[in-house]
């Protein structure tokens, strides 16, 4: 047998197992589900020093192979770390459980009453890259909102993913349930990937989490349905009527609070007949906190210390301490400029003018729209969903935050006396 | 240029058309869109001998074709055909608008206010066979929920389609919409199908209409997200404890009131503690209503002029006046029949225990699940929903009927007063 033969037998096996695992996960009560919940974080707790030492090989490995700094800190565990995922297991054990829900209910004149009910989506497949939280985070959100999950992480990460897995694993049999509800893929043969991709019929959903060329794959090869966002060209709105220091302090945190997630701005757009009043304080703000800017001719005008930008400037996310700006003449032309631009994630207008934001609010075509306040709210967690597994840009199913409620379905149950239809 | 590079250049333009006109829609009043629906309703009434002289060369060529008189029935139109199909477009117009609706809306600890706002998908392909009703509800439909529309119909109503999309794209005119809202795929090379669903980027999901074959290939095929159900087999499932009437007019209604459509029964399931007390009169009822029927050995010995079920006949969607009997012991049993050989559409349960009842509403994993009632109200217009463009038995975005509202999706609209994140 070839080697991709016994890949894809091994991932056709995987998915069968993790579909039935997910017929039992249905059907599982919420003790149940919180039982491997907190028995997991038990065991991430007893288990430290196994998860460090693997961990400790990780990073060898790693080093070895000459990864950036950024990425081995995201790959990094210590004893610190460890705490917060066990404690982030223990806040979704304590988040509700959306299974069995009642969405909706109503009774027809024929005397039919109707629930809509949310139900599991069924199997998840969730890849991502060197963060070793995502194997606990992703299997603990699918477990609670009643998914199988098939866990497919970074081979930078592969023996901490592991250690981490084993206490998930172990708090599955605690509670009864079925192990193969959270499996982890064992080979990090990319093929895997690709047949996990192709497990339709088995896999109902992919959520990639990772840099931009991993989801780009994913959205392109994948059969099953993926939730994802791609980019995250974020931007700050500066309009005519803006408050100057509500101005001042969205965008400097919008851009410079964490400049390397999704919700961080990447370009400023700034209504050209308040270049003069508020640009040199939004500015010398951005400097002091270390922010390298770009702009277009109208805002060096201003201020030439500015490096130009160029048309590059306005389609790049660069996750890093730079922002571009851009002088626009009026909300729509901000509007304009987004929708020629942006990523559909998330956009913020800052004025005092509420028809201005009102228009802003409607028109955007994002996932999430701000009104005077930072981008950077753009999380599960800020949203009150207790916890997320990402954030979606697509419309089919969740937009935005994608926590334990967009990880469900629902069905319709109706209850009658003996009707038929006339 | 070959023929081929033809069809793909014309596919792209019209997606390229659409999705310009879906953002225009996307801001268009109710009352604009409803006066496209209205004043189209009016265009249908005018160009009545217009259309039905479309549909005349229609059949001509059909019957020349030699289709089966139940297509041909399908693909006819009259007078009544006609005003229904105006009143119809009335109908969606008198519907409330779900774009812009406040799904849910709450405060955050620190003052945000979270609004999750319905906007709609964007563009939706519709690939359908014979009826020509298609063109307009599904183009109007979709319009109501704010959608562009790209229409593909069956080959065999080219003509009647032109003749009622024509009346449309006047209503679009009439309303200052652009026309492009509503486009109607003008060849029948079936590469254009091919092309529609590769249109990732333009087109937002796909809903065929038709028979398995048709839906099986755009499922295979499609690029874009499907929302479709493939079999309708609805399974009744008499318990032990129901009460005999309703046992056998549901039954009756079930399989009977009309066997062609998604809802009607396929397969009967029959506690075998009561087949004495209840089979013989469910079959006589079922006889007597024209209906042929295929038993297993348990239920042939209570009755031995029912022809023996063949294994294949508990995976068969008929769509006839034929229904498969099987004996099984207990709720159990039973979900396990439907898990192994349903379509996830909808099942019924007949009994008088709640708890069997609580058991199989829970249990059996389909988009409609009954308890005393016929099958046959897996409908949109029946749940209330006033119109549906199909029903979906998958669990991403929408299941069960697929209404205004399932054609939507959502935005987060996050209203602040300078607030920034810590």
């Amino acid at each position: 047998m070839t080697q991709e033969q016994t890949i894809k037998d091994m991932m056709q096996a995987m998915g069968k197992a993790a579909k039935a695992a997910s017929e039992t996960l249905a059907m599982a009560t919420t003790e149940q589900k919180n039982t491997v919940l907190i028995a997991a974080a038990e065991f991430l707790r007893t288990d430290k020093d196994k998860i460090l030492s693997a961990n400790a090989t990780d990073m060898e490995n790693a080093k070895a192979r000459g990864l950036a700094a950024a990425m081995l800190d995201r790959l990094l565990l210590d004893e610190d770390r460890i705490e917060s995922i066990a404690l982030s297991l223990e806040t979704i054990a304590e988040l509700p459980d959306p299974v069995g829900d009642v969405m909706a209910k109503w009774d027809r004149p024929n005397g039919l009453n109707i629930s809509r009910v949310r139900v599991p989506l069924g199997v998840i497949g969730i890849i991502y890259e060197s963060r070793p939280n995502v194997t606990a985070d992703a299997g603990a959100l699918c477990l609670k909102s009643g998914n199988a999950t098939i866990l497919r992480g970074g081979s930078e990460s592969v023996l901490s993913n592991r250690a981490i897995h084993a206490c998930l694993v172990r708090g599955l049999t605690e509670a009864g349930l079925p192990t193969d509800a959270i499996q982890l893929i064992p080979t990090q043969d990319r093929a895997a990937v690709g047949e996990l991709l192709a497990l339709v019929g088995y896999v109902d959903i992919i959520v990639p989490r990772g840099g931009k060329s991993l989801i780009e794959r994913v959205q392109n090869d994948s059969r099953v349905p993926v939730m994802a966002h791609l980019d995250g060209i974020c931007h700050v709105y500066v309009n005519e009527q803006a408050d100057l220091a509500k101005a001042v302090a969205i965008t400097v945190n919008a851009k410079m609070r964490r400049t390397g997630i999704c919700g961080a701005a990447e370009t400023l757009l700034i209504d050209e007949r308040i270049l003069q009043s508020h640009l040199p304080a939004i500015v010398a703000a951005l400097k002091e906190a270390g922010c390298e800017l770009r702009g277009d001719a109208a805002v060096r005008d201003v201020d030439n210390s500015i490096v130009p930008a160029t048309d590059a400037d306005w389609d790049t996310e660069y996750l890093e301490a730079i922002l571009s700006i851009k002088a626009v003449t009026g909300v729509a032309a901000a509007i304009a400029h987004i929708a020629a631009h942006g990523s559909h994630h998330t956009d913020c207008i800052i004025t005092e003018n509420l028809e201005a934001a009102a228009k802003f609010l409607t028109e955007v075509d994002s996932a999430i729209v701000v009104h005077n306040a930072s981008t950077q709210y753009a999380d599960g967690g800020e949203f009150g969903m207790g916890a997320e597994i990402g954030i979606s840009t697509g419309k089919m199913h969740a937009r935005g935050p994608v926590g334990l409620e967009q990880l469900t379905s629902y069905k319709y149950q109706v209850r009658g006396n003996g009707q038929i239809r006339p």
